[in-house]
């Protein structure tokens, strides 16, 4: 495979563009017009027309998230407005990556080969680097405190949890991680971090400066917030509705931040070097 | 559940006795009557028949693993010699936790509630910290260099693979893991390890000074064994085949450690410590 | 010793005036009248008037530094405005406690026992960690990409060096340390770090994405910047003139960020707590 | 400099000679005829006099240490006796290169170059990566217990107790340092360790699985082992006397292990390398 096809996308997608290009596809970009990156590359080449852009593609890539609104795809760097529809209604036949691709939009384009990169585990285990520097750049700016030495509360140990976790030591946090189930609990305390069991949480929540959630299901509570220190740092990492009831963290006045897509916004170049390890295992699976 | 009757078993057995008795629980034990650790214990009753320990017994705890020969139960601790068979024709109705228990004995005693505690996931993640303990005191032991700054490969990133990795980088060896899938690959990046595919593994081959190999299929066979250091050293966690030609290692004069049921050899305290933190757990949900 | 009186001084000394009532010393303040964290603590006394701040004071903590102007001392939570000369005048015969004094002040009062903590080695130590943290928080915020697997360049071994490189590593860097001594090039290796010796430094400035330097001597000039790769980020932790050539790295479009005293800047709370520690220190050997 | 000629000394010495060879210089040995390893180099020359080995050599390289019964130089690999006097008699004019060697015995030859490689400070830090593992291989022979999870003392904060306890803290032991001063409590603190002052030692004494003194002068004596725990490992890597009252801990029944010149023990050929790199820095310096 050598010619592939960039299609709208933010600084990620444009930044992949130049990293593809350097490791020697030909490039064709549409809808990345303003991305002053590519304008130094003579092998790229940015096409006035998505009919120019597709012709000849053996690949074609759409942005991370393919759209937002659900109608339009994301095109930050252009003035150009694509639909969804316009975009797929040429790519008949055609192999096409993109992120976050709801399941109706492939079932409606079967003529289409649609792959969703965002789908692929080792992508999302790869994001977690950035997630968790993410967090850990929060906790410094929102904090008075070294991160060195205090004491941090990761409450979940699945990707995110584990990750972060590590970094968070290194860095010299007294770092605790809350779980439900017992072999979680036995793999925080192989790593050496000082294991909660959810059911003892309560006990604990008094002690730490700062708190990280990365589980998806409330869990603290305003009955829960009440024991939290005066001045903790709370930082939600996990989606709607995030692990913290927020009206009652704002009710009593405790310092809460909801962080999401951090991988895209603090580290968007990190970001597109770890897409275009996993667009190679995609392309190497095809 | 206060009362417990410990049956046979080694040191690790032994010590559990002991730490049962300091939290509380009524211990009496057979076949351990050689344990001096137990001498010393007021609270802990030595008995001189199995009826009479098993009188009144809440739990009853075997040895880890059960039988060794498939038809008397383990008892290093004693002379006596009690077979499979004797043990669990008088546990009618009892609940007996042991360890490594064949799925057919299991059946034929319906009218016993065996537990196997070996099949529980969070005692083999913490026993991965004494393997990958032993198995890098056998490191030290065998070689002429430190683990500082040697170049290791680990190969296979399951349990044993993921905490070997983590201690050996932690005293400063460069650590190399070897795994065939793209989300393993991704955690040894995320992790800070160098990651090896196992396809590109032969052209690596040749850097390492020491080997570990953790997956139970034979990789490194005659032709890859052609490619590593002369003086490198391989040890072998894997349990039968393991992963290592041992006739053609030996052919080629390299030399091979194969290192089997390390954390009941290198660390039998910490091993009690964690078959008592299992214990409880399978208590909690009975 | 139990009454101590505090004048001027920032967030960190209003902190520490805190930190002291809570251990249960008998504190009056002046010159401190918009700390609002003091208001809610009833043993710590705000004066009205220097004098009566002072009167029957065992220790006179002063600001750190203690004058940015050299007349003034800094009162930063106040609107009054205090002399040097106005303060010294009234301390005969005290032991007074502040930072970065003149020599000739000291010589000047020498009624006066004054004492400077910023000359305190232990202090210096501790601060290198806020120091450290300040310098990654700038990496994190001023670079597209994440830390872990950056390569990150460390000029200078001395304290700084040391704990940047120690948390750089945790963080999951790939740190390099620029040293001329071979004992801090032998120390660099036992640390784990890639040794860099400055003789060498032409030929590696080319692959570092952040370069973080801590020697106060030009060391960067117009011919290593023109080494460096385009988009690296240089932070120059060095007081005046700082080691890299400011004019060059303008000329040459390189990002530079020059951060001095950041412990009181990014963490001022652990900074307070820093300084009470080796307060206790000073007042052990009084 | 490329004619490098060495007499004597240890398997250490032996390894050098081979990578020195490696490295380009032409090598002539004498009484090294047991090395094993130099058989297989034909580009070193193994001479069957003193005199034809030193002839034309632009450095001599003799044993570390030189001596040990003060009278013979040490050569294990030889049936050969140099006495001291012998080898120097020989050496007029030349620069020799050993280690350990008397003042006295440069006083005495000053028409030979003398200089100590021991002497050296980078060479006795690098020296603590072998001698920390050193210890840690012991503290996993002789005790039941992983290091993971273990209360570990590091007595004193010198060039072996840093090391020492970064690695301990690798492998995920609870690391805590005694030291007196207060810098280097300061320090300790910064990379993270337990800090504990010599003066509060007695209250800390019963909680620790392993005791390590790196410290010169006896600390440790009847009144403070009475208060260790009954199954602790002490091991002592300080020079005579040691930290420990060895008759106390006999009489005491305590697990004492005296563990001196570790490197050459532990890790001979790691040791040959960071000779060798110390020996090219001091060429370097000629």
């Amino acid at each position: 495979m050598k010619k592939i096809t960039i299609i709208g996308g933010d600084l990620r997608i444009a930044k992949l563009a130049e990293l593809l290009a350097e490791d020697g596809f030909l490039i064709k970009t549409f809808a990345l017009d303003k991305a002053e990156n590519l304008n130094k590359l003579e092998t790229i080449k940015k096409c006035s027309s998505m009919e120019e852009a597709i012709e000849g593609a053996e690949l074609v890539i759409g942005p991370i998230p393919l759209s937002s609104n659900g109608k339009d795809i994301n095109t930050p760097f252009s003035d150009t407005c694509i639909t969804v529809e316009e975009l797929f209604s040429k790519l008949d036949g055609k192999k096409v990556i993109a992120g976050s691709i709801k399941q109706s939009l492939i079932e409606k384009w079967n003529n289409v080969q649609i792959l969703d990169i965002m789908a692929r585990e080792e992508l999302a285990v790869l994001n977690t680097i950035s997630t968790a520097e993410g967090a850990i750049q929060i906790a410094m700016e929102e904090t008075t405190r070294t991160i060195h030495g205090s004491k941090v509360l990761v409450m979940g140990f699945g990707r995110v949890g584990k990750i972060l976790s590590n970094i968070l030591k290194g860095i010299g946090a007294q770092v605790y991680c809350e779980a439900r189930k017992d072999t979680d609990l036995a793999w925080i305390k192989a790593y050496g971090y000082n294991s909660v069991h959810l059911k003892e949480l309560d006990n604990y929540l008094g002690k730490f400066d700062i708190i990280i959630n990365t589980i998806p299901v409330t869990i603290l509570k305003e009955a829960e917030l009440q024991k939290v220190k005066e001045d903790v740092l709370i930082i939600d990492l996990a989606s709607n509705p995030g692990g913290i009831d927020k009206m009652a963290a704002k009710k009593l006045g405790i310092k809460l931040i909801w962080a999401l897509s951090l991988p895209g916004k603090v580290a968007p170049i990190t970001s597109a070097e770890f897409i275009k390890d996993t667009l190679y295992n995609m392309i190497k699976e095809m």
